[in-house]
């Protein structure tokens, strides 16, 4: 079994052990990889990027991408097909010539 | 090249034809993953969780997997040990007999 | 004084009395306002609305609202102006005719 | 009537006039602020805090205290009494001696 579905066979394992499929719809799972994101963004809080400390970006992004990766599940997503497929897109959105070395969103290119 | 550092080496590929390393700090990472995060909510908004279209959550969801994957790679961080260790903590964390079938969190166990 | 310049006044007394305003810059003040909103969400999660708790409502709605009020101070904005206006555009924004009863974004309608 | 109880009753008007009551229970309201909150955010985003457009800060602004306001008038709630309160607990939280000048969480001090 390759890396993706493996770790999706874990998050599974863990959930069902504990019976939370009930409580695993897709909004409220949207709303805990907010809640997660929040906590992630508060390691930075008050710092300069290098002040961050790496052992909580660690935790943080771990609970960040299991609720992502649970969201993929519930929608029998393949995460690496859909974020190939959001690069393509994205090649077309912002042009290299347009978009290099320019921070501006594609509407504003 | 097994799945994940695949799909990070075409992220890099993207970033780097665009000259946009010196924005990606991890802080503006982080923040762009709270935008993102915000967006795939936006999909469930005054809406039941079956209502919400599937092809909008498969792009923002991607977009969210995006940042979450730039961050790992800008601390180093494999996603799979990340996942799997993280796993492991809240198996302690959310001991089944005492989490079986409850939302609780685990400081109200 | 009115009551919203009143508020504002104490957030200052209490930020000036620790020297955070050194913290305070505007992107900082909009990740904790971040932060914040994703604590006030945390008491929705795997909830029906009713199920929420009132007073960590009560708790975590101030904390957003505290941010969002340095957010203002920081910028000089009056409240109750920027507040009114952005009524007034989405009476333009979303057509009594054409929104009545229906969620849509305005993009849709 | 003063300022706060006015801009709520504007809100009311607006939303009334759209039968749009059916849509604003507490959940989606918060989740609504969220979604407001990362759009606010993402005026900084790439950003040094002085590069944000302030127009922009103004509008996105705007829609975080309309929920924030709309929460508060669901629960019956006077946002004056909930922030002073809040302040009054913050004094407590972080004393000046131990919090003068760091940007330490409480649970850090």
């Amino acid at each position: 079994m390759s890396e993706i579905p493996e770790i999706i066979q874990e998050l599974i394992k863990f959930r069902d052990a504990r019976d939370w499929e009930q409580f695993h719809n897709p909004k409220d799972l949207a709303v805990a990889l907010n809640i997660e994101a929040g906590e992630l963004l508060e390691v930075f809080l008050w710092k300069s990027p290098e002040q961050a400390d790496p052992d909580k970006v660690r935790e943080e992004l771990a609970d960040v991408l299991a609720y992502a990766f649970l969201i993929a599940e519930k929608y029998q997503l393949d995460i690496k097909e859909i974020m190939l497929e959001k690069i393509k897109k994205n090649n077309e959105k912002y042009p290299i010539d347009k978009a290099k070395g320019t921070a501006k969103k594609y509407t504003d290119l």
